[in-house]
């Protein structure tokens, strides 16, 4: 397709919802891309843009005559050009200012100025207001009265005549009740405003855990400045989840599949070599026992199954309780209970698998003890792994840290070190 | 305050959302929730059950009074009443029916038929429609008339007499309209309807992929049987999630932090016997070279650090490769380019590592032979792990598998296996 034939690639693409586009845009190759952007450019607009992923959105946006790239950020909501402007270098953000309308230049500019991952960056400039004093009638006649409307709202948030937000009514309400009724009637019942410089993770957490549409933002005198919408606050969640995952895994949070070899390889080798200290503990360990193994080399093979199913243990507990914190279900006055039942699990899993590996290492050895070792040590393992991925992160919260940030590391480098600790440690006393 | 004083502690309560004192009565252990009941259960409504967590759901629901529950699911949408459903035995959700109105009943039961995780268990049968002729005024004054309408509703949806949806409005465009202007022509531009047999985690992706607020929930004969909002699709994405994380991790995936010991065990114990089987692979892989380590005791030491860096390195790309699949950034047409980014990660990741370990024995150990051997099975495990962790679960995904389920425990043993017979496999090579 991306041959030649203008009139037939625009036709195919006519149809699509811009997010598709964008999806087509990235699993295509750089080259292809350009191909399609130089025949493509004439229609961009900046739903487009705001669709395509960071990792290619400056590729895209450096290829595109500046006209266009204008013309389309022109259209878009406040927010939408603060989430463009954000990952873009200083020449390319400009740009982009230079071609908004003066009003629109200076909200996109306020918005800037709150910190990176706020409340403030978050949030759409364009709000609906009404007096609190105000009916539905008068409502109505101002919204139909009114030149442009943003193009997502769900209420209409009342304010005092400082700007204040008190209330908010949604458009179902006003829609469904009398002309005389007055707004303030009409208001929910629960009410939320979030200050501008709050963190956008707890702007996510407000709208899951209460279950919100909109949500009015302020500045530090409570005058309404904003409005963040429930796409807004899914997206924040989406990336969230994300980052968990990565972390966990040891991975920079931006990662991608659509990064080149060199980004990627910049965001896991760090984590690589953090890992190959650690590992150099075991190796540590594992060669004060070199006269053990010299003795019996059996245990050399035996070793690895506690360690390894130790970190298997350890990074269960650990998934668990990252996930429950985000998710803010362990808190400090579950913690006890929570760490209690992770001992009461490394005990009976530790006991459970104990029985197996030791029943089984009995009979293939003929040797009672070498059971008794391998059962003794994994017991010990599964619960350091079990406590470990419980008091690992928990630490990392107290500490004010992301509880996922290389917790992983920490856990299997102690199921690591305990699991050949113990196994060495007790075959010296018991086999020797 | 649990220990007496009713009305002190209804008092503290009173001002607080329901989704908070769910979260309360999560985190107080079970006696304690019990006594809280027993004081608070007049005031229990449909909201406060619909946010508590599953795990503990089913044990307020019969420490309540029949009447209590019945009073409070009469409020619900049918969307929140089968999520409550769902989780119940048959005779707690046979109590709950009866306590329905009948229409309401029948709309819980028709719900209930379909499959778990499908639209038609998501949505909620209240919708609002208007006949695509009608015009601002005529919508307006038949909400204005309507005796019950949905808690939520964000969109008019416009149907054919058969009740086909065609297309729908924002409330807030019928808000700003004049009276006169026809329904049809202020439809929003792309409309999108989901089948009630469609799986949930499809909703949740069309509803992230397109910024919607509420898509309508059609048969199979194209007719109009509910509608789905984005609270519960946020809600879809934030388990499916969580899942992907646990499952990664090899925890079923409706673990919590709220299950109690055995509940947990059983969770975990499978994947933990699963890995003892899979360490008894390199178990084995190890005890074929167990003359090798008898000439050379300080291999044994050794050899856990190519293990763990592999499983390390296997981690990270899994991670990227099952979040880029859910997240449908990586599909067939881009596979070949990520899996080839991946064995380029994996050489270059490799290379550097290889430089910092086989240096770092060469000087330790003065054998220049050692460090040659460490890293040339470092610069193996690393491609092997790259490769592996994008691999297989792309292979789960082509077998219709879901991707993250078991990856981690695959990818690890790989990972293992593989570190352990490279290492010693070129050690006896080279140095025997």
């Amino acid at each position: 397709v991306e041959a030649g034939d203008t009139g037939e690639v625009l036709r195919l693409v006519e149809p699509l919802h811009a997010a598709d586009i964008a999806d087509f845009l990235e699993q295509i190759d750089a080259a292809e891309r350009q191909a399609f952007l130089a025949i493509y450019a004439g229609e961009i607009d900046g739903d487009l843009l705001s669709e395509i992923d960071e990792t290619i959105r400056e590729e895209v946006i450096e290829s595109l005559p500046a006209e266009v790239v204008a013309d389309a950020v022109r259209d878009l909501d406040t927010d939408d050009v603060v989430d463009i402007l954000e990952d873009l270098e200083a020449p390319a953000q400009g740009r982009i200012l230079d071609a908004l309308d003066d009003a629109d230049r200076v909200a996109v500019e306020q918005a800037m100025a709150y910190p990176e991952g706020s409340a403030g960056r978050l949030m759409q400039r364009e709000v609906v207001v009404a007096p609190e004093h105000w009916t539905v009638g008068e409502a109505i006649d101002f919204l139909r009265g009114a030149e442009v409307l943003p193009d997502q709202f769900y209420h209409v948030i009342l304010v005092d005549p400082r700007m204040r937000p008190l209330a908010y009514v949604t458009l179902g309400r006003i829609l469904s009740a009398r002309r005389e009724a007055s707004l303030r009637d009409l208001a929910e019942e629960s009410f939320r405003t979030v200050e501008a410089t709050e963190k956008e993770s707890e702007v996510a957490y407000i709208f899951n855990q209460y279950h919100l549409i909109s949500c009015p933002v302020v500045d530090a005198a409570g005058r309404l400045v904003g409005v963040i919408t429930i796409d807004d606050a899914m997206n924040v969640l989406d990336e969230e989840h994300e980052a968990d995952m990565l972390l966990l895994a040891g991975v920079s949070e931006e990662a991608s599949v659509l990064d080149g070899p060199f980004a990627t390889m910049r965001q896991r080798l760090p984590w690589l070599v953090v890992n190959l200290l650690t590992a150099s503990i075991s190796a540590v360990v594992i060669s004060r026992f070199e006269d053990t193994i010299a003795a019996i080399v059996a245990l050399a093979a035996l070793m690895p199954i506690v360690a390894s199913t130790g970190g298997v243990a350890g990074t269960q507990s650990l998934a668990v309780a990252v996930r429950a914190l985000a998710a803010r279900d362990l808190t400090s006055s579950n913690a006890r209970r929570v760490v209690l039942r992770e001992l009461a699990v490394g005990a009976m899993n530790g006991l459970a698998l104990a029985a197996i590996i030791g029943l089984a290492a009995w009979g293939l050895f003929g040797d009672p003890w070498i059971g008794a070792v391998l059962a003794a040590a994994m017991v010990v393992n599964q619960i350091v792994a079990a406590l470990g991925g419980v008091l690992v992160p928990l630490t990392m919260d107290k500490l004010g840290l992301d509880p996922a940030l290389a917790s992983g590391t920490f856990v299997t480098t102690l199921t690591d070190v305990m699991g050949f600790l113990a196994f060495l440690g007790f075959a010296t006393l018991v086999l020797i």
